[in-house]
């Protein structure tokens, strides 16, 4: 297989170079070959290059640079609108106001958002997920005018790389893989697969920087707290409700 | 980019031959160095090639021959177990007891999924999604042996290719691609995105097969029907909850 699975690294600086119409069209298309439940594609994307876009949809991206400086941002939707529009139309009654519904169509769209990104990125561009297309997803649906039936699932911004930052660790293959049942970890085997981790040189400035005892207290008290986790539940399950699928 | 993205499809029946140990890890391992929240890698995968272990599996995917003939069944899982685990056992509480963090882990899961996918379908194996794995999430737990934080979200049946069925259709990509805004659906948009898979020779014997009027009504009335949405959203939200992530 091609070695971009191996080298790859999220990118968050691009050069000033646009992305060729032709090429996103088919790096899109490739995305669209993947797998869709029943083939339905109940997904969609919504490509924003328009620097006036870019700006307003900023701030629901927590106004991470990568939103203004990509030349393309794609936001990745569960989406049944289009289905039940074309069920209602052909005398059939969608039952698709549901919790399933909803992940069945999120499912889809991630499938589509991650083969869009490994072509992406075997033609040299980089990418990056903003995971605030799911804190602010209210704030995106408004701005991209998205209907009942449509809620944003992931963000990735593209652009061709003008850094090449060093690739970040991955725990050991054993920490993610389970064979037959799961194996359930001891503190033994906690200690070990997180050792490396815990000992690069980054982890202990991430540590002395945010004046924490261990890396996972920056995670736990800084990076992603309690209280905005819960926040944001809130929050999206609101959006998920509010856009048509009952809870 | 390689063109397998394009002329892929999904395989249902696999040839006798198993995958090497070594292929099988080195497309995990392509899937790990996928995008990942924070790097906190919340997921896992679940392997199944114990023939016994397949045969019990089998019923959660409502026996679907794949699960018992595929030599390698993977489990993709959002998993909070394992990072909660270190971060409690570093003095760090973890707040991931929500539906953001169930997401988050689900988005995780399905990114790496879909990178495992693409690799493999690059080295030429052939890969079925099974969306059981979210309807009978609850058995699959019990079987599988997974503890709390840690939820089913796809299950993917991997092989060596013994068929090469049709490639089936798919929209036209202006159905799923927005610019700048969404474009909502006109009854004649509706009409023209969809003609072409209507007009389709298995899509009029799908109809006839199912003794129904219209394509659509095969969707609603018989494969993706609202009771069975209802019942099994229900379960699955059970399920999350039981699994530790507040609704």
């Amino acid at each position: 297989m091609n070695s971009t699975y191996f080298t790859r690294r999220t990118i968050r600086k691009y050069d000033e170079r646009d992305i060729d119409d032709g090429l996103l069209e088919r790096i899109l298309t490739a995305g669209t070959r993947s797998s869709t439940t029943g083939n339905m594609q109940v997904y969609s994307i919504v490509i924003t290059r328009d620097p006036e876009m870019k700006s307003k949809l900023a701030p629901a991206h927590f106004n991470q640079p990568m939103v203004t400086e990509a030349p393309v941002v794609l936001t990745f939707c569960a989406d049944f609108n289009r289905f039940n529009k074309w069920c209602r139309q052909r005398d059939a009654e969608p039952g698709y106001d549901n919790f399933l519904s909803f992940m069945t169509a999120a499912i889809d769209a991630l499938i589509v958002a991650q083969t869009v990104c490994n072509a992406a990125e075997e033609e040299g561009l980089g990418i990056c997920y903003l995971g605030t297309a799911t804190y602010n997803a209210g704030q995106i649906i408004d701005l991209l005018e998205l209907p009942s039936g449509v809620v944003p699932v992931a963000t990735v911004t593209m652009g061709w790389p003008a850094e090449v930052p060093e690739q970040p660790d991955r725990l050991p293959l054993d920490a993610v893989v389970h064979h037959e049942t799961y194996r359930d970890f001891t503190p033994e085997m906690i200690n070990d697969l997180y050792s490396e981790k815990e000992a690069r040189k980054d982890s202990l400035q991430f540590i002395a920087e945010n004046g924490k005892q261990t890396l996972a207290q920056v995670f736990t008290d800084v990076r992603y707290r309690k209280a905005d986790n819960e926040h944001f539940s809130a929050r999206y399950l609101e959006v998920i409700r509010k856009q048509g699928f009952a809870l």
